[in-house]
């Protein structure tokens, strides 16, 4: 831990447990650190090199063979934070290491396949973080509150879905999981703070206050799909996101220290650096036109 | 113009214009102004707001069914400084906006079909920058250049580079090609200092000094390519690339222009704000569980 913003190991703090009960997770509450809204812009842009240093060697040992990759899984009600966390965290890391996907209401082709079937193309590859921004989670969430899916088949999706994250964690891909966790009355802020401002309209969708109507089905939702799909490989994390500063914060240390738990470090070249000196050396006597 | 670094409008100054001869331009000039090296820096983080401000209108309007987007091609010849450009003007981007694609040599997959098969899928999106690391102009680069194509293969490039460009022009790309331009000698200092750094080894390439043998070559290449296939509507761009922090703020500061002449705006909303914010104020009612 290189900083004084956190008092304690967040990522710990925040990483689901057996017995995890999402009711009980506080929205408002900011563990692991005592700092302030200041404080937490710039740790952000502290961290952010930090993070940036651990992506390069990850994408560079890549380039030599090295299998190791990560997947970010964001997930949330409307308005959580989700693109906040991406423009400010990932934002802040280097494109050529950064794979996004945003997840869209599935088309009708989408549908006609199993819900993995979109999934699949966008598991990041050697060297790369990947960040889904909604996921597979969305066919056992939103289907299952909507009911756009029957009861056994969303039964089904649990399995297949631990079953995907196993294969892919075998191949070399670190998947982690992350809800952002607002309050309703949070939500309704948000909402109304996107209606007054022009500038905003455009990420308002009146779908939004439509799912909102269903907040505790949601709730169960989310909770039985932590629960049926957490574990050591692939495990969930809860971050409070009532405060937009503490929850960047949170899932860029997360992140670091998923990272750190990788230790990718700069590959051995396959070349002999001094061999190559001396072709670079001896081309400069060219005479260039 | 809201800056006092840029003396002149370097968008205009670094634009191609009939009669342009590579050869005449000197990869140590800094074109449009008279500052630092520790300006440079400031001048990228400065205008990465206004960069970020126009990309967000851009991705905002293609909600609502706005066409436009912007495809930047950037070719150099190796260590120019492409990856620099991409983590240090596109990487103070939004992810959400932005769709980088790093072209290396083809599979066989990709041999077996049309050099511009594997382009198009990659082809920007409604209200997304894309950005190609290399790209189709290898086609008639490397492939001429070696041999690896015969010469009438690559005179057909040409018209088919034009006429594939003018197809996505017309359906709302703006194609906005880069060509960062070194000289040999700093080319060879570049090499030299990934030589001797351990935490760089990692982007040398042996192939990279193989490539530099035939630097006249790849000259004449790139000047036959520019002629052939500038336009009005998909122009070409030589930024000098001796200096880094020169060709960075450079290459930033014609994005912005090309994305000002886009013109992009807040969308109106599709939906009754006042009526959304009585549904949200009425959802407040609801007793949360």
């Amino acid at each position: 831990m290189t900083t004084t913003f956190w008092t304690d190991e967040v990522a710990e703090l925040l990483r689901v447990r057996p017995g995890f009960t999402l009711s009980e997770v506080d929205p408002g509450a900011k563990p692991g650190t005592d700092a302030h809204k200041r404080d937490g812009a710039k740790e952000l842009t502290r961290a952010a090199q930090e993070l940036r240093e651990l992506q390069e060697k990850l994408f560079a040992q890549s380039r030599l063979g090295a299998p190791d990759r990560l997947l970010v899984v964001l997930q949330a009600m409307d308005a959580a934070g989700k693109g906040g966390v991406v423009n400010h965290v990932f934002g802040q890391t280097e494109p050529y290491g950064l794979e996004l996907t945003s997840f869209k209401s599935p088309t009708d082709e989408e549908r006609a396949h199993d819900f993995l079937w979109r999934v699949e193309p966008r598991v990041p590859g050697p060297g790369v973080i990947g960040v889904f921004d909604r996921s597979h989670y969305e066919d056992v969430l939103i289907q299952k509150v909507r009911q756009f899916a029957p009861a056994d088949e969303i039964e089904r999706r649990y399995g297949a879905i631990v079953d995907f994250e196993r294969r892919i964690t075998a191949a070399g891909v670190r998947v982690v999981k992350i809800m952002l966790h607002i309050s309703p009355e949070e939500q309704a802020e948000r909402l109304l703070s996107r209606l007054n401002d022009p500038a905003k309209h455009w990420k308002y969708n009146p779908g939004d206050v439509d799912e909102r109507l269903h907040w505790a089905e949601y709730m169960a939702a989310f909770q039985t799909a932590i629960e049926r799909t957490d574990s050591d490989e692939a495990p969930w994390y809860v971050v409070p996101a009532n405060s937009k500063w503490y929850a960047r914060a949170a899932v860029q240390r997360i992140v670091i220290s998923e990272l750190v738990a990788l230790s990718p470090h700069w590959p051995e070249p396959d070349f002999d650096a001094a061999a190559e000196r001396q072709r670079v050396v001896d081309s400069q006597d060219l005479r260039w036109p």
